[in-house]
């Protein structure tokens, strides 16, 4: 088992894509007018590439289109203080090939906010990274 | 009750401080040579500012000391698509002073990952924005 300089056991990529595959919410990051952003998303990770639904005009869909993202998932017990962390970091691809849509709308993606959400933003994970925090 | 163009209920800031301080975890947001870079940690808001305790030779420290960052908190409920989310962005000080740190650190913020931690990096709370998802 890996351990880091800060005591956190050290996740495989494979470890990490099975987390995020695990859970329905992850936070996107990215820059908006040159300050750090950050937006939580429900999110579908398809293959290793992490699918987002989001409205068309939206602030997200402007700005993390074609840009370095991060995207991250956690699960934590405060009480425990126990849990994990994956983060992934790569680009973000706007789609817009109708074929993609089309295939893309058939995930198990509902987008929960009211208001159209049909646009695609997808992030390769390019770098993943995560941790376990044990007691 | 005031709605986003995504259909969000939109949080004051007093409503947004109030749920920060209700939650011991939240991820800060920051730039990590030159790519967007994400850590979930606990922390303690300190009238309006939040507090986090990290080791001395850590990424973050070196990281987000005297940069602007950006600190998210949430609690969502996949199940019945409910939650908040919270995201302050302003200034992140790393504190030097010894009579700040010996202040800082009767907070009750105890470290949770093993290893010293030693080191607080305070982030103002300049701009905050939050919404509320209800079905």
């Amino acid at each position: 088992m890996k351990i880091d300089a800060a005591g956190l056991q050290v996740l495989s990529r494979e470890e990490c894509l099975e987390l995020l595959a695990s859970t329905p919410i992850g936070r996107i990051v990215y820059t908006d007018r040159a300050l750090p952003a950050v937006q939580p998303v429900n999110f579908h990770l398809d293959g290793t590439s992490i699918v987002i639904r989001t409205g068309t005009g939206s602030k997200l869909a402007a700005a993390a289109g074609n840009a370095i993202v991060a995207f991250e998932a956690d699960e934590i017990d405060p009480r425990a203080r126990t849990g994990w962390s994956v983060t992934a970091v790569g680009h973000a691809r706007a789609v817009s090939d109708p074929e993609e849509i089309a295939r893309l709308s058939e995930l198990p993606l509902t987008p929960w906010a009211p208001g159209g959400r049909e646009h695609f933003i997808v992030v390769s994970t390019e770098q993943v990274s995560g941790r376990r925090i044990r007691r």
